[in-house]
């Protein structure tokens, strides 16, 4: 499948909904995929099965918060320097990239690189969604190493981490982005296709574009049908609680009830993503199940850090990727990982009351 | 020639000399030697010649305050764990360790990996002496590239950087540095000993216990010998200014005379390592050379970190090599690299007056 000009859009505001609140602002990556595209053409999205066996699937992602990214623009050349140092370390070619998290800008960015590089973009990602931590992945869930993981700015520094464990590996990564001025962009989980088809989330780049398209057709009811989602509450923005700790935006933000859903009140807890929602003591959605708040009018996602008081939203529930739910996939990504109290129970399960 | 137990404390106090008062602190170092050497037997020091044209020469050093790394311990392997690093880097055998700098602990240090190893020690470092900063090494005047240059710590985490210049590479040293807990091994530098051979200071290990047996055999008289040194005051420790600030112990230390230099005071600056020696308005020895304080009764040098009020030494001025007094090494580690106005003077032109 080519994806140009034309399903650029779809495929950004598909991202944007798996962002699920967070995965860094989709705007500035579209503009720099948009430039990209023009000037290279369309990319090659391709099933994991079409490539060799010893291919080398190269994940991105970016590190770092959104805020500084928005302002410290890359050099367009950390894409290139990671493709480059990871071929050097493994000493095999490098068949096609992939977006470490399909959710958000980081999705829409490794797109530009693509087509700078005239390099395919796996139909596939880490997370079928977006998460706030580096190893928070589908290929950590699978017991993959994240190492070499590489890291590069836009000066053309690159550096190599070898952490002994996910802990180190957080650190080791936060501080260097630091170093490199607040943000970075890594790759990470470095794999042959053989291994990569067994241990990623398939075909989300073809999913976020389906979802993206059915939008455009028919809005919140076009996300639904696309993503299989529940509506959780229709509404207005009452509160947004913002707070930065520990390198997270953290909050809550209340969304009231209007027409058939007046008299009810929900409350979405946030940690870079939207992570749980409630009413009143009533569960209504935990992580890794994808909440996601939409203009009620268009159905776009509205991410976290423009969610404003008044705003007339529905705001859904999506099932996540079955891996997420396995016992494996719950210690990385499950409530009790955020600090939840909560057993997980699946979007759906709990809609039946 | 082989290094063993016997000759371990001639070659720490010549260490101790050339480390003109920095380098860090050689006993932890001895002590872990010692250990070594008792465990592994002595080592073989090499000249550069000895060795294959492309056999790899793996520098080492400490990074980090010296008084944290009295404190924190390493594990034993972090040389283990940068050969190999080097080795897969390069896809070739390290065929010698070499230290980094030949001044101080982080001249003794290697010889502990080298015995644990079963490798040679090459009869050559990258200072003849010790330097505050990373970067100020032969290999840079020569015009190598520090990278790739690995760091590792105690738990087996290994950090790669291949930085854009050398600003940069002491900025992510030392921010990686931190992230380890405040100390850390690294090889930079790394090259063949062909390389090795136009680009190091050689014959330093041979050099250090030369040094080290004068002393022991004639006291301050030996060293002086043996160095080539100039006796700059005898005297008592009057005065001593310590502060930390950037990263460096930074201070005054007075000396003032005794005896035949009765009435005579001087004034030596440090940042880390002694750089520069003055009486009232007269310069008597400024870096590249070395000034060193030694011990009146034993010869012995004292290092900054335990220069005490009331002390009996000998300060003297030594030549360095002489790499260090061309247009490029005086650009690296003159008097105008550390931020002195005075033009750089031989310590043997000096001393004439």
């Amino acid at each position: 499948m080519l994806l140009g000009p034309d399903e650029l859009d779809d495929f950004a505001e598909g991202c944007a909904v798996l962002g699920t609140g967070g995965g860094g602002d989709v705007e500035p990556a579209v503009a720099q995929a948009a430039a990209a595209l023009q000037a290279h053409g369309p990319i090659e999205v391709i099933d994991l099965d079409v490539l060799a066996d010893d291919d080398l699937v190269l994940p991105l992602a970016g590190w770092g918060a959104p805020t500084v990214s928005i302002e410290k623009l890359g050099s367009g050349r950390e894409g290139h320097v990671l493709r480059d140092a990871a071929e050097r370390w493994f000493g095999r070619v490098v068949g096609a990239l992939m977006p470490g998290e399909i959710g958000g800008g980081n999705g829409v960015h490794p797109l530009a690189w693509a087509a700078a590089m005239g390099l395919p973009l796996a139909d596939a990602d880490g997370m079928g969604r977006a998460f706030p931590e580096g190893p928070q992945v589908a290929m950590q869930v699978a017991g993959l190493s994240p190492a070499p993981a590489f890291l590069a700015d836009e000066h053309g520094n690159v550096v190599t981490l070898e952490p002994v464990d996910g802990d180190w590996y957080e650190r080791l990564a936060r501080i260097v982005t630091v170093a490199f001025g607040g943000s970075a962009w890594g790759a990470d989980f470095i794999m042959t296709a053989e291994t990569a088809r067994g241990t990623t989330v398939r075909r989300s780049v073809t999913h976020a574009i389906e979802i993206g398209r059915a939008r455009r057709d028919a809005g919140v009811h076009g996300v639904l049908a696309a993503t299989g989602g529940l509506r959780l509450i229709g509404g207005k923005v009452a509160e947004v609680e913002r707070r930065t700790s520990g390198g997270f935006a953290r909050g809550e933000v209340v969304v009231v009830g209007t027409g058939d859903d007046r008299g009810r009140e929900v409350r979405i807890h946030v940690q870079n993503e939207n992570l749980r929602a409630t009413d009143g003591d009533r569960l209504l959605a935990v992580v890794p199940d994808l909440i996601t708040v939409l203009d009620e009018a268009t159905g776009s996602a509205i991410p976290t850090e423009r969610m404003r008081y008044g705003q007339r939203v529905i705001v859904i529930g999506i099932p996540c990727d079955p891996l997420w739910r396995t016992e494996s996939g719950l210690a990385v990504a499950g409530p009790g990982a955020f600090g939840f109290a909560d057993p997980y129970r699946p979007v759906e399960e709990l809609a039946r009351g």
